[in-house]
């Protein structure tokens, strides 16, 4: 596991921790059972600004995907910085990663697209960043979003 | 928190606490880990009938998917009267719900029909009620229900 | 709950206890929180080998479908076996199965689909096997699998 924070570790990967997104709806951005903190679907939002909309591999391509779903990544890694008060130590183990790709009927690459999520968590958070992980495609997403991403953490 | 029970608290929103809907196939309604709840999928369905079925935004409007996933929301409610006792007080938080829409292509409202469910269930339990949430889209759902629901709640 | 192997059960069934799929990504085949144990979605695959791709209802028949899910709840079975010897009196219960059917757009039989699942846990851990259960349809899946099964299980 890191010593360091979100924010230099992102940093050091060229990365900037993004400010929480708001939830769009009834809902809360995470919740806690015990250890373990469900962070609700993140959208690859900036800033509330939503930087990928269609389906991958119609309107968008793999690369555009797979960065779409850094941005989802970076947006859970917000989460747990606001939880943790920016310390990923106290991040047990990531342990279950959902990734939704809005995508085009024909499409198969899920897997290369939801890599780009997991790789950042994983550098992020060393040997705790490991997690189980089910990618599914959906034919619609909330606002168009081109891919979203739920986690599941344990936290100390 | 309330005081009330469910049927209390659903018949002051001139809401009935719907009979627990029975699987449909080889699965138990709700399993109990430690202190998480797990609610299967849940349609909207009221005494077993299917009210409403085909995709949001094509065959149905947004407020009939609303009325639909009030539905299903009733029905998670009905696992956890039976399972409490029809106490709210023994529900510690809502933790997660998992939104799937039946919708067309171009659909991208779902935040705004999951919100009659997030809606329902906040008013009942209060800050208990409070839960992360996920929202897809899906190309077609078990009996062609409309909407789905799966939730997770942290109970004593 | 038996007292078998998960070797053995399987046997008595016809079947062969698979070897464990190694991830097609960057995750893990499954992770442990506590007691619960996340299985991550598991492929239709025989020792690598993607058995049934296409979608349900259009390209493949529903027996099709269920002949994946069973291949899919026994890989679901493998990393059980893994996870405690060979041992299924180390499971405490089902709690979670989470199927989606990459189907056809008029597809309502996902329960069908899903039973094969359902039914060869539940044989393998007896009163054990019992879960709360969310089924799906998705436009498309990874590497164009027909079917895909998550699961949480609680182990001792």
């Amino acid at each position: 596991m890191s010593y360091r924070t979100f924010t230099e570790a992102l940093k050091e990967l060229n990365l900037a921790l993004p400010a929480v997104n708001q939830p769009r709806g009834s809902y809360v951005p995470a919740a806690k059972a015990g250890d373990l903190f469900f962070i609700a679907g993140q959208a690859p939002r900036v800033n509330g600004e939503l930087k990928f909309s269609g389906r991958v591999g119609r309107d968008l391509s793999i690369d555009q995907g797979r960065e779409a779903k850094q941005i989802c990544a970076s947006n859970v890694l917000s989460h747990l910085a606001y939880a943790t008060g920016d310390d990923p130590s106290k991040v047990v183990a990531a342990v279950r990663l959902a990734g939704v790709v809005n995508s085009a009927e024909d499409f198969t690459a899920h897997s290369q697209v939801l890599d780009a999520a997991s790789d950042l968590i994983a550098k992020v958070l060393g040997s705790a960043g490991q997690h189980a992980r089910i990618a599914t495609g959906a034919s619609s997403l909330p606002s168009g979003m081109a891919v979203e991403i739920e986690a599941i953490f344990q936290l100390e």
